[in-house]
């Protein structure tokens, strides 16, 4: 018994309204929920992509129907890649650099995929990457 | 133009053993990707689950071929969910209790869905998840 992949991954940010500027912009995700103050949270096709601000989740934090949800929150840059088509990757180039958003690095790996970096806002460390790096289908 | 989804989830962990032990016997996570010292990868489903230390990750990385990777390396208990199917919760349950992995909470959405946590050995709040949690279907 294995879990069938990833549902949710994190970053964390202490300015909300600057992260969800620049990923509906730039990575243009559909916001799916967002509480002013802790968080915004993202859809990217089978996944959701979760942006918190760590102060208001290093606590537990008990919702309507004391439902009391385990308390998280890192602090420094974190890491995240989204899968993204070889066919695109000069689309996303163009848009990085149209957007005033500067490639940190562009990694050809030695088996395969590509992989373009840059920052969010909050110094979060961001990839697309081709889903070619581990060996994968495109679909 | 938007991203097919997550393609890489990280979390952080000072001891990459312990880790390795955890996600490969708890959650049944093969190791797709191993540097001692630096990071322990897997895979789940059609994501790679990224285990990092951060102490090893959070100057920039020079690899073989003069590839740069950008630093990054969060501290404190960060979060990820991983996508299991409603009918395998209560084996979950099971597994959780006879491994001696405490489970932290356990929430039934009021849109649906359910959400089992527990703590990794590093202490980052790790979720398994329905997808109906999302409104989403289970494959």
């Amino acid at each position: 018994m294995t879990p069938r992949g990833i549902l949710e991954s994190v970053v964390y940010a202490d300015d909300l309204d600057a992260a969800e500027r620049f990923y509906s912009r730039i990575l243009e995700l559909p916001v799916v929920s967002r509480e002013p103050g802790r968080h915004v949270f993202f859809r990217s096709g089978a996944s959701i992509f979760l942006v918190f601000r760590p102060e208001a989740t290093a606590s537990r934090v008990v919702l309507p129907g004391n439902v009391a949800v385990p308390a998280h929150g890192a602090r420094g840059p974190g890491d995240v890649a989204f899968r993204v088509l070889e066919a695109e990757l000069s689309g996303w180039r163009d848009r990085l650099k149209t957007e005033g958003v500067p490639v940190e690095a562009e990694v050809a790996w030695p088996r395969g995929g590509r992989s373009l970096y840059f920052r969010d806002p909050a110094g979060n460390s961001i990839e697309l990457a081709t889903p070619a790096l581990w060996g994968m289908t495109e679909e």
